[in-house]
């Protein structure tokens, strides 16, 4: 049995909507993989779900991922699956797309790895396409690859490239418990916007470009802005201005929603300001008796990998 | 007396419209400046103009550059200032940004240096404004300052860059005799445009900047498309995509409209690809009677600069 994990991701950061992903460190999911004898895929067991996933292959993240790939290869044996998610649903933090990556990079090293980690992409992303309805990989491609990955374009191909990180980079994000369905958090997205709005947010993104190329932590805080998505999304995140206040206070970098929320981000330079910033913010909604989750870590650079049996107590021991 | 040049500029560079603008080698326009005893300061000629240029001093973009600094400094002594220019009008190549650029670098040098160039950005550009109606930088800088300059926000002060320029990247530039103002190929342009082109374009301009730090003149390529202007703009344009084919063909990485145009642009990769980009473009205007202008070099990395009489005397014998 070979188990690998994937990490949650914040998407868009701000000024990349739709074209930016970075990984976090935790939390993350984790899919095992093992043959069995039947020829065919199947899910044997989900925790973690509170029961809410499908146990038929052909509707599931993690499910579909695999079986695209097994197919793909041509396999004879059968895979048996086992699912944990360890994230929370409708996050914003790309938990189907973390599955379907745990699946993918977990099924690949059963197989062998014959597949490299970039070839792995499309697999996720059919698994990801079933819960998102869309054939994104904002969430996919930084859970697979790590880091801060830009998606420039879909067309003929993805096109994709992973940007420099910062060393010392840190995200803190914050979930407070509503969901926002990413379908229904598009659809309060205007068709057509002002072109003026369009001009600042591509200077914007290339200024924050620039500033991971430059390592400028500054240059990178002023070019994280998000004219387009957040004066429509942010009205549905409970006390999302109080919450920025508060992480601006404690010395965060930039502050935006993650993917289409309800989660927020900070990010800020080093462990101690942003778990100075991990308080201030879950102080602002525990003021509020908003039951919400905290994340606090480094952008995670590595991405999907498999885990061996002693990581996997570790991880599951916390 | 002394002399400055200012060289002419590509802004937009297709995915980085309002915001991208790069300096070319040739053309450029040169104003020369002198002290005199009036205690004011005025234009004593204007050269290549046909005639079409202000000598007042508060409607002519050289005059009020050398005004601004002049006033800004406190000077005394007044300024004769002569204006040579050595490129067209409304060619979308900034020749009024390389007008009043020249003017505030050579006055700056009359006046003993004391400020740098990043510092006379405002003063060129108060010049330029008078031009174009606007206070745009997007020529203005390039030109000052050299290479490819990224302008990524105006609020609530200019924030520039000076992005990596690879090191054989030329730019072939033609200019169709047909004469587009800036105000109007602005107003074609919609006031709204889909979601999906501005996301379309933020992606590209991401893929241009990472390519300009990691040297990639493949993914610039791919990366230097606009989705937002050039539909609008090119059929302005006389045999925009027959161009555009013909400097493909000759193996150009990238094409698109100069500025608002009428004149085009190829960026490729060496001095002998270029020539014979430039003239495949020069042909297929001739072969359709237009007559037309065509200025090869490569990207111009100095900016504008005060010229000694030796190259004065170059510059004027070719």
């Amino acid at each position: 049995m070979i188990t690998a994990f994937a990490p949650a991701t914040v998407a868009n950061l701000n000024c990349g909507f739709d074209v930016l992903g970075l990984a976090i460190d935790k939390p993350g999911d984790e899919v095992s993989v093992a043959f069995n004898d039947l020829g065919a895929v199947r899910i044997v067991e989900i925790e973690g779900d509170g029961g809410k996933l499908p146990y038929e292959v052909a509707r599931n993240t993690a499910g579909i991922a695999v079986h695209s790939l097994w197919k793909h290869l041509q396999m004879e044996k059968g895979v048996d699956i086992v699912i944990r998610k360890k994230m929370p649903f409708g996050s914003g933090l790309g938990s189907s797309a973390a599955s379907a990556v745990a699946a993918a990079v977990a099924a690949n090293a059963l197989f062998g790895n014959p597949l490299t980690k970039r070839e792995l992409l499309d697999f996720a992303i059919d698994g990801e396409a079933v819960a998102s309805g869309a054939r994104h990989a904002d969430n996919v491609a930084p859970s697979l690859l790590g880091g801060i990955v830009l998606l420039r374009s879909y067309q003929p191909q993805i096109d994709l490239l992973q940007l420099p990180v910062p060393n010392n980079l840190y995200c803190t994000v914050i979930y407070p418990k509503v969901e926002i369905l990413t379908k229904e958090a598009r659809n309060i997205l205007p068709e057509k916007i002002p072109l003026k709005d369009a001009i600042q947010q591509t200077g914007n993104l290339a200024g924050c470009v620039a500033a991971l190329y430059q390592n400028d932590l500054a240059l990178l805080g002023r070019s994280l802005v998000d004219v387009l998505a957040e004066p429509y999304r942010a009205p549905l995140i409970p006390e999302f201005q109080r919450v920025r206040q508060a992480a601006l206070y404690g010395g965060a970098l930039a502050f935006g929603i993650s993917g289409s929320g309800p989660s927020m981000f900070a990010l800020s330079d080093g462990a101690a300001k942003s778990a100075q910033i991990a308080g201030l913010m879950e102080k602002t909604l525990n003021n509020k008796q908003i039951d919400c989750q905290i994340f606090n870590s480094k952008v995670n650079v590595e991405g999907a990998k498999v885990i061996t049996n002693y990581e996997l107590r570790i991880t599951n021991n916390f």
